[in-house]
């Protein structure tokens, strides 16, 4: 059975960052990544480059892409401003997100809910338009760190209004890793249900180690694509050392050692893990890096 | 529904530390833990204390208990010399363990499989004879590092021999953290249904950030007792950075999330981890206890 990877080391990965990646390395990197095997790699995020500095150069990447047959390169949006930005640099898929929280969506985005719908709409309609391929996103799907955990019910209206727009694949997002294996195999059950055709992308986080947890529970609820980041950056804005994503070595190693196919090679990711291990001077979340090549260890 | 954690800090956990926690703060340490909520607390293990330093006061911890009611205070034995030091210490419960790998209990214990399982048989005998209650354990179950893949149904037969034996309870044991969560709720479903009114027990480590997935996993198959160690400590001893065993205040928030009661009290755990955390003078590979102090940050 195949699971798909979206790779997202280089904007999750990056962006709470204290030191900013150079465009040239980061172009290095997606083309390794896509070496490595990965077939969907989030380059860059659209937001203002005064919030978020690390993604100032998002244009310069998508304009410096050696672009590959069959991979796809996307870009995080999160207003109409950054639709259209995207639109002028050529890439032809976008995940469009808002948030599952109220307080988040306002405290991040500066909009109520009923405001971000309305601006998704408006997101997706542009895509729509110039035939950019859609991946509609729910943040805090699984919990908030402003309203605790999101209810269940309320997520399911989400996706429902998701799916009502005009989108071409559907995620969800535990932003904060407060989701609990339980809950995701329950909620994603459903998720996969309502969606029929269209994929369902899960984007987890380790923050309170229960990400790989949830990752056995969407898989046990039919979830075949998920975002990763190698060495497991996109640590939690508060806590400097707390892990990140859920790390693309460690999630392949897990998937193949229970006969999942990913088409991905770990040692390849490794060795980018290990180069930012040594660029930022401390250890990353993800394990796998670590032990994969130390003769002293099998791996099997 | 109860899930019942033992404490393996002070004996998993210490047994690799380049550092020798002293008699008096491991006391302290597991006075503190039955405060906080632990029932069954594994003080030391009655190695020889040339090849495991770090246990050389085994004797001392025994005899300086302040033992409470209804507290399991448990000591690992791997041969019957350590059941006759844990003999005149009157620890009245023992963790008795063999390999389930021959390889690894070549290099480990010196014995061939078959002289391991003898000498196992001896040890419950010793145990029993003296009304000590018995824990049988099989380390190794999920995979070797010099073996790789421990096959189940091996497994399974090593099951049936403990059972066999005069065991009050079984433990199965992922020392290598090789295990996945699709094999950990297959044999596990197998082993509690084998192993009827006996308790059984599983002693998982996070080396390959699977170990909470297979809580996840092994919960599904029935399974009610786990080892844990507080701030996850207990790594690999090949490889200084990488996860131990799966962290306490981790284990215990995520079972807490799901429903599950266990009567810890996290914040004295986390307490705990964040001392050691200041002694070692490093992180520790649990999330919770950098997390679980922070104002910035809700747990929920």
């Amino acid at each position: 059975m195949k699971v798909i990877l979206e790779e997202q080391g280089l904007r999750d990965g990056l962006q709470t960052l204290p030191k900013t990646l150079s465009t040239k390395k980061k172009l290095e990197y997606i083309d390794r990544l896509v070496a490595a095997g990965l077939q969907r790699i989030q380059v860059a995020s659209f937001v203002h480059p005064r919030l978020v500095p690390q993604m100032a150069d998002a244009e310069a990447i998508c304009q410096g892409l050696n672009k590959k047959e069959g991979i796809i390169y996307s870009g995080l949006v999160l207003n109409l401003k950054g639709v259209e930005r995207a639109l002028e640099v050529n890439l032809d898929h976008l995940a469009c997100s808002i948030s599952a929280s109220n307080t988040h969506s306002q405290k991040n985005a500066r909009k109520t809910l009923a405001e971000a719908k309305s601006a998704f709409r408006e997101m997706v309609e542009l895509c729509n338009k110039n035939n950019i391929r859609v991946r509609g996103g729910i943040q805090c799907a699984f919990g908030c760190r402003y309203e605790g955990k999101i209810a269940p019910s309320h997520v399911l209206d989400m996706v429902k209004f998701h799916l009502d727009q005009n989108i071409d694949e559907l995620a969800l997002a535990d932003s904060t890793g407060m989701g609990n294996p339980q809950d995701v195999r329950e909620l994603m059950s459903k998720v996969v249900e309502i969606a029929g055709d269209k994929p369902v992308i899960l984007h987890l986080h380790n923050t309170e180690n229960k990400g790989f947890a949830n990752l056995f529970a969407a898989l046990d609820a039919g979830v075949r694509y998920f975002d990763t980041a190698f060495g497991g950056l996109g640590g939690c804005p508060f806590i400097k050392s707390a892990s990140g994503n859920i790390a693309t070595e460690d999630t392949t190693h897990m998937l193949h050692q229970m006969g999942y196919h990913t088409g991905i090679n770990i040692g390849k990711i490794v060795d980018i893990s290990l180069e930012m291990h040594d660029y930022l001077g401390h250890q990353l979340p993800g394990q796998m890096y670590q032990l994969w090549n130390n003769s002293e260890i099998e791996i099997i």
